[in-house]
């Protein structure tokens, strides 16, 4: 066989076993050592394709249509700094569990490390951050090697998705010439070996782990169910069943999905963030005992009374095998699958569903939510915390929010009040980065179909680049961005105390006009005056890029969030002296 | 002494030195955990400050900053994907020879994969793509610790910048409070302490080694010296007068810094890709000797004739301690500086500097050079090639030209015809990725004042956000956009064969309107439909952002470049028939 035929058959097996395992996506960026696997990848009737010339921008897309599917897509870039490019967001996929299978295409072996063009050490190009590598060989025809390239190409799969989900990086040394053949179309008759498939297991506790955390809790009235971010189908009703039976609140970051969604929310604790920013009232709202699920929530107020919980049981449960305790206080780590612990547990146990202090919980999150309704009610200029209650009443049901990191996460958990529309709200939570998140957005609206994007303007111009995949993949993307020119989070740090240089370090108001990267990338650009041409903006969205760009002043929001949490606090004083009475 | 005090002078000892050491320029991303390290650095008097809101281009700038002045830059980020996105840079950093400091504030040990957030693994993170790693301690106020901490910034910039020159990565962790203790001012009164110096030698052969090489090429008339990418100042001269007394043709490739400038330029061969490119004539320029200083220069045709040398000498010298032959044809690695090594030769031998070998070269050059200014001025409309050999023409005396991978730097190779005037041209050809292009040349234009890129589409748009360090920081840059609508290269590879998916896959054009964001950045934008006007705005351009658009054809451009080497292949036809008549 001819070297062109034998890395044809090759990587059509490769192919053909990632389709076999149900992949169906795969996010290309030109390049000529990849040209054998990009023509293939377009030649396979099952692969959907998406092109996107910036290598970063490519590999942050593809996590967010991974992260939306709850499935693995495919990355594929030529060799030298484009598989470096991926790195942010391998880095981000393997903390988050995003499960993404990297293909790098590299020299082969005598053009390594010689001074050869496009050319760098993609051998565990990125470390630990990748959960799996594998330096393929060379294009061969012998069936061993085949049946190595299908055991492998199922493996990459099962890596990725197995919890934790993560990337997996198979590097691909090709020689030239790399134009595989077409003819006769490789792809067109049925395989004759088998593919391999799997079945993947869930951790799960056996009865007498159960009891001894059923044995621990039942005592115990003063109990937190606190979920970060976890979104797998079936949790919600299953975490809920757990707070029935132990008579918990749930303090529901942003991402535990349970903010939003058909199931019942009387149970749903979401304004904990306002509550215990006065750290008066910790003593009053401290628990004796905690159950965490998903990852630690944005909050920083949640955060310092966590530490505070020194002789608490808290038992982090964890459907991974990760290590999710940054307060560390954690005293069981629990490795069960979250929904099984759940229903497990719940069964276990039977205690009063509505204790005086689940009471309390309910009637405090039920007036700090008609402070924060009122205050935005109030708040006539445009405002950041009150995009977020506007997003809340008019995203349609059904819909898919995506929430850039630094302030817009900050804004969504302090002021994204419980409702009853299906509204999906996902962040990259894993390294927290303003990188990447255009993409992601732009990758979550290539697989569900439409989108919307509350994000800040650095982050907005951090990816720009990711804008051109709404127009070239012609998506429905809703960007709504909040224009502080600058980085608003740092105002509310300490250096925000420190004017020298203030502006010039952290603030850095860029003042670009985003208008023009609107129009270049062929979108419609709204700026509303006042809150009727916002709602206007937004009700009206059906399809395409829109980005609405809300201008709001740094100063005035640390003053607007602080005033509200005030009022917080002042209504807790009120409750409490009522209790102590 | 309290935290912020230890962390403080801990810090300012650190950046204190590397001042010492005579850094005086760092790039810097705004963010919170590098807040102690970006504030110290903005106090110190002897530092420059450029923010950048993006890492990837930040370090891209840098990138460029420090190889115009051959100088090390610091780059500093916080900590988790921000560090990552440094990674293409780095990457580049460490196969092109440019020093780098890369400073990554990173979480304190105990917020180390326990799911914290903005937490990424940074130890080791660029992976054997950085020089050097080390892990810093945390701060501590002991003067062995301070001590140790003046030794790492002495030996970061050391390692930098000893050959090969490289990046080195200092990862910090820090604890919060993170704001540094500004009064009393750290940098006000002299360090008691001395600074710590350095003296960094050269590699220089002995004269038995010189000796050996003298005897092997003295008997051989037909030698080459080829340089590639080699920008040494005093290097021009010294490999001219090795040129003089061996009577062998410089073949240099527009990175070599020998087609410009104030030496000699009788003795250098520009067109040897053009020369080269019809395989007929490989024997008769065929040499018996290869002295080879530099990277692998970009002309395909040249690597394609040394891969056919298999019997002949053939010198790769390097300064540093690289492995740069990917013809795999080197028959002696020599590892000597190369200024150094030009005149130990030059003095050892002493040979027909005029032969009947050096006059072919010299005459084929001249005949191909002619045959190129003609193409170009029978050119009418806007075309690649001419827009070299307009720009060669054009820029001023003492111009610094930026060149995109991909098509311009083959273009510039081809095109870009010996001259008089100074103009330095400079590229990213470590790893030659089309990433990062703009930023780098931003970062020229910052240290000398004033730069002009020469870019294709795909790699403008790639890094189109290096052009805010051109909006924020009042820079002098004039961009050259060849606009082919998508990459040119991949019409000149076998792929362009198959028509199927290629536009898609490789063509891959985004019909981009780039004068938006030329707006957007607050830069002047021209697209001129002729030559005059290209003329015009060319030499119009004194100073800010101006992007001048050439609108040309992938087709026509694929077209025009074969024909030219057509005419060259039949000029060389006469000539060779002429010889052997």
């Amino acid at each position: 066989m001819e070297h062109q035929e034998i890395m044809t058959t090759y990587l059509a097996t490769f192919i053909r076993q990632l389709s076999a395992m149900g992949v169906r996506h795969a996010v290309v960026s030109p390049g000529s050592r990849s040209t054998p696997i990009a023509m293939l990848l377009a030649e396979h009737p099952n692969f959907q394709i998406y092109i996107d010339i910036d290598e970063r921008s490519a590999a942050f897309f593809a996590l967010g249509m991974a992260k939306e599917m709850r499935k693995p897509v495919v990355l594929l870039c030529t060799s030298g700094t484009a598989a470096a490019n991926y790195f942010p967001a391998v880095a981000e996929a393997n903390i988050s569990r995003v499960p993404l299978i990297v293909l790098t295409a590299d020299r082969p072996h005598e053009l390594r490390n010689v001074g050869a063009p496009q050319a760098i050490d993609q051998i565990r190009l990125y470390g630990p951050h990748a959960k799996w590598f594998e330096e393929m060989p060379l294009p061969e025809a012998g069936g061993e090697v085949l049946q190595f390239v299908r055991q492998t190409a199922t493996r990459a799969v099962v890596t990725a998705v197995q919890q934790p989900a993560g990337p997996v990086h198979l590097n691909f040394p090709l020689r030239e010439p790399l134009v595989p053949v077409l003819d006769p179309p490789p792809f067109a008759c049925k395989e004759e070996n088998q593919a391999i498939g799997s079945a993947i297991g869930k951790l799960e506790l056996g009865g007498g782990e159960i009891q001894k955390i059923a044995a621990a809790i039942r005592p115990k009235e003063r109990g937190l169910i606190i979920c970060g971010t976890i979104d797998e189908p079936g949790f919600p009703e299953a975490v809920l069943t757990l707070s029935e039976k132990t008579g918990y609140p749930i303090l529901a970051d942003p991402l535990s999905q349970l903010r939003s969604g058909k199931h019942g929310k009387e149970r749903i604790i979401e304004n904990y963030d306002s509550l215990l920013k006065d750290p008066k009232w910790a003593g009053y709202l401290a628990p004796d005992v905690v159950i965490r699920f998903g990852a630690m929530p944005v909050s920083k107020s949640l955060t310092l009374l966590l530490k505070k919980l020194e002789t608490v049981d808290h038992f982090v449960v964890d459907g991974g095998n990760g290590w999710r305790d940054p307060v560390k206080r954690g005293t069981t780590a629990v490795y069960c699958d979250e929904i099984a612990f759940c229903n497990k547990l719940a069964s276990a146990v039977s205690m009063d569903s509505h204790s005086s202090w689940f009471t309390m919980w309910h009637t405090l999150n039920e007036r700090a939510r008609s402070i924060v309704e009122i205050a935005m009610e109030t708040e006539k200029g445009l405002d950041e915390g009150k995009t977020v209650t506007e997003l809340a009443k008019l995203l349609p049901d059904g819909s898919t929010l995506f929430v850039g990191n630094s302030m817009p996460i900050r804004d969504v958990d302090t002021f994204f009040q419980v409702n009853s529309k299906n509204i999906r709200i996902l962040a990259n939570r894993g390294a927290n980065g303003i990188d990447g998140v255009v993409s992601s957005a732009a990758g979550v609206s290539a697989s569900v179909g439409k989108a919307y994007l509350l994000i800040g303007d650095l982050s907005f111009f951090h990816d720009l680049n990711g804008l051109l995949m709404a127009k070239m993949h012609k998506l429905n993307l809703c960007v709504i961005l909040i224009n502080n020119n600058g980085g608003g989070i740092f105002s509310f740090l300490p250096q925000a105390n420190e004017p020298k240089n203030f502006e010039r370090l952290f603030g850095t108001p860029t003042g670009l006009e985003f208008e023009y990267a609107v129009k270049m990338y062929g979108g419609r650009y709204v700026k509303p005056r006042d809150w009727k041409e916002f709602r206007g903006a937004l009700s009206g969205y059906e399809n395409g890029l829109q980005v609405i760009e809300v201008q709001t002043d740094r100063a005035k929001n640390v003053e607007n969030h602080r005033r509200m949490w005030m009022q917080v606090s002042r209504e807790m004083e009120t409750y409490f002296q009522g209790e102590n009475q």
